[in-house]
């Protein structure tokens, strides 16, 4: 007798009794890239990071759904894991820049080889949330964030299934409904074939499996405009050499917590460009949005509107945002046909589509990071009338640095106030002190979905 | 690394060089009633019958989708299956009739146990569709039809695919959208829970895989509206011991064959009901569309219409035929009330819902036989722009009783005129000869999809 309905275990992992997170290639491209540079940086490598996981939905009850145990039980798996295989150090190893260099140096991959994760602390918040912790040296806990997101989305939605004893058909339907509605995306696609993107959906992905699933679906249905995945070890599978990605926000928030003088914080913030771009030539992509892409505009040193790549919109509305960086080229003197953008935050297909449509004929290139519309557009699946442990389907959930050691002992908070101020993070005073020194022109306040 | 889209190899049995059909179960339950019946019948069992496929949908081009070697392949496997297994027998032992004593005779049982299928004969004709022949014994030959439909609609939908070399990720969509509409058709079904079915479309299923799919699905999903399926091996595997069935017109065509003289023809068509009702108590369901349901109504013996249980709606459009039926029964002073319906004719949810909300209040019990819209609904489903080999997806195609071999030697065409001519089968001249028999009225034409 053959069945083929989808069930937990061909989803989950954790159905498996297996690890979510079994391979530190399992995370984006970028915490390697951002890994790679900062090993370069004694200033910055050692320094010591908090990491914490915040939910930002409502009603959404973590500690409801999962229990602690099978919690602990993955992120002692992943903890456990002993570095990258000979195999996976060839494999990045063999990656290049743009110009043809390698992009990883050797010492990142032998860095990588004998790696082992700090440790992770546990508890529950007065929502019925977990409260995960991650601290150590920036260079060792910089690769939680991926897993740890991985683990709690997934074991979410596994847990939330199970505690409701759903039937292997009613899953079956959650996930039919969920691919169904990439097919449908994947149409929207076709419609505009000059628009491309890539899948950044790996730390909200309903599972590594799912993703693996999304991306066969979109490499192959869009072989010209899903330009690959932000999973380096997927790419691995799928027989690509470039993991697509970035760097994110991190890179200014933990050099910036370093200092209390205005001048040096703002002179940080775009040193840390500065250097990129000499890391990594060709890939200089602005993320203007860590502390007001408005105030990053207005007071950007030469050099970094020069030597630049492009610019990726994380927060403000990519139709106000990249006007706004078409405007700020122009007035220095840049042809905006020379760069790259790249809106990342909560994309779908049919708004990527109507921001392509109007925006794309203002830049050189325009493309797009597509994460959790792709990778775990779940909300709404779920086949019963009641959501009794709180909304099934996707949720915003972020692990960012909370703060930083200093050299001297003194911890202090790592702040991002964004384009958008109900995605800025941390401790108040020290929030408002950026707010200070960056103002507030530009910003906007909106709900945040993923 | 797992991946868990849907492959041909999930679904078609051809693609793991496997038998479609490789257990003599894997038929309708009426099949083996039907057996069962003839099999007490000296005159019917030995009668020799030959069975023809004939394609009825336009463009369908089952030859130059299907390699010959495949169809070949498949039926000869079929025809070497040497029985059924002692558990299958004890199974089919085992079945009761709603008077409690057994369903099949051990004769049957024992005939099934020694069971061999009779030769098949394969060509081509003008319109580059299979000619499939089936002669033999009635007694074996009967079990054909649903095999050989069973292959040819699995071998189509497959080899259809195979010849496109379509991708996994496509293949996969068609299976993602179809079973798409199965939960939407489900939710229809919910809105009307008083609603139940049959599933009727083991011989146009996309295959026997699929098929057991989508029964794990209704039967979950509808635990007290889906009664069950036709499908006597599905049953067993899904713990039921009811498979549902009725009878066939094959046991009118065949008998009445044997005559030329007008009223023994319409006495054996009466007789035959009467025997059944005899045979199967309290499963007397009659299926008066054979000839024309008008004509059967209005010149019923007045014990048949005492005894019957129910009627089956097969051609004629049941809002008409019910409505019909209801006044034979107050003409004829039985309470409708009494009596079960059961349309059975190219249902699905909606149109379902509409004929038991305007007729089910007629009738004691109004229960619905649904075939190829749950089991093969991907009409449309091809995820390409050009269907080259013609329309993807289910088609209108059958197996009858073409012709018997009378005692003497002679063949003599087999004819069933039906509600709808479009649907009458039978040799030119036959047929015009039942025609003058039973007459044209309450006949209509229209176009038949499945």
């Amino acid at each position: 007798m053959r069945n083929n309905l989808y069930t937990p275990t061909d989803i989950f992992a954790v159905a498996r009794n297996e690890a979510e997170v079994d391979n530190l290639l399992n995370t984006d491209i970028y915490k390697f890239m951002m890994l790679d540079f900062i090993l370069t940086k004694p200033e910055y490598k050692d320094i010591v990071v908090r990491w914490k996981m915040t939910v930002r939905s409502k009603d959404v009850k973590t500690a409801n759904v999962i229990p602690k145990e099978s919690l602990i039980e993955q992120l002692e798996f992943t903890k456990s894991i002993k570095g990258i295989s000979e195999a996976d150090a060839s494999y990045l190893r063999g990656m290049t820049r743009p110009d043809g260099q390698r992009l990883f140096r050797e010492e990142t991959i032998e860095f990588l080889k004998n790696f082992r994760l700090p440790e992770y602390k546990i508890g529950v918040d007065e929502t019925d949330n977990y409260e995960l912790e991650f601290t150590g040296p920036w260079s060792t806990s910089i690769l939680w964030e991926i897993y740890g997101l991985k683990i709690i989305n997934s074991l979410y939605l596994y847990h939330y299934t199970k505690k409701e004893k759903l039937t292997n058909v009613e899953f079956n339907q959650i996930i039919n409904e969920t691919l169904n509605r990439l097919y449908k995306d994947i149409g929207i696609f076709k419609e505009t074939p000059e628009l491309t993107f890539s899948e950044f959906g790996t730390r909200r992905s309903v599972s590594t499996d799912f993703q693996r699933m999304v991306f066969d679906i979109l490499s192959s249905s869009l072989p010209n405009q899903c330009l690959g995945t932000s999973n380096v070890m997927l790419s691995r599978e799928f027989g690509l050499a470039n993991p697509r990605g970035t760097n994110a926000h991190e890179l200014r928030m933990i050099p910036t917590a370093l200092y209390d003088d205005k001048e040096k914080i703002v002179e940080t913030m775009y040193d840390i460009d500065r250097q990129w771009a000499n890391h990594f030539p060709g890939l200089s992509i602005l993320l203007p949005d860590t502390y007001g892409s408005s105030f990053y505009f207005k007071n950007a040193p030469k050099d970094i509107i020069q030597n630049h790549n492009g610019c990726r919109f994380d927060s403000k509305d990519p139709l106000i945002a990249i006007p706004e960086y078409v405007d700020f080229l122009l007035k220095n003197n840049i042809d905006p046909k020379t760069k790259i953008g790249i809106p990342s935050d909560g994309l779908d297909a049919i708004n990527s589509r109507k921001i392509y449509e109007t925006q794309s004929q203002k830049l050189g290139k325009l493309t797009f990071g597509i994460g959790t519309n792709l990778t775990n557009n779940t909300k709404g699946t779920w086949p019963r009338k009641n959501e009794n442990l709180g909304p099934f389907g996707s949720f915003s959930v972020v692990v960012k640095p909370s703060e930083i050691q200093r050299p001297d002992g003194k911890w202090v908070s790592c702040v991002k106030l964004s384009d958008n101020f109900t995605k800025a993070t941390g401790e108040k005073n020290r929030v408002q002190f950026f707010k200070e020194i960056f103002g507030e022109s530009g910003v906007e306040k909106k709900e945040v979905f993923v």
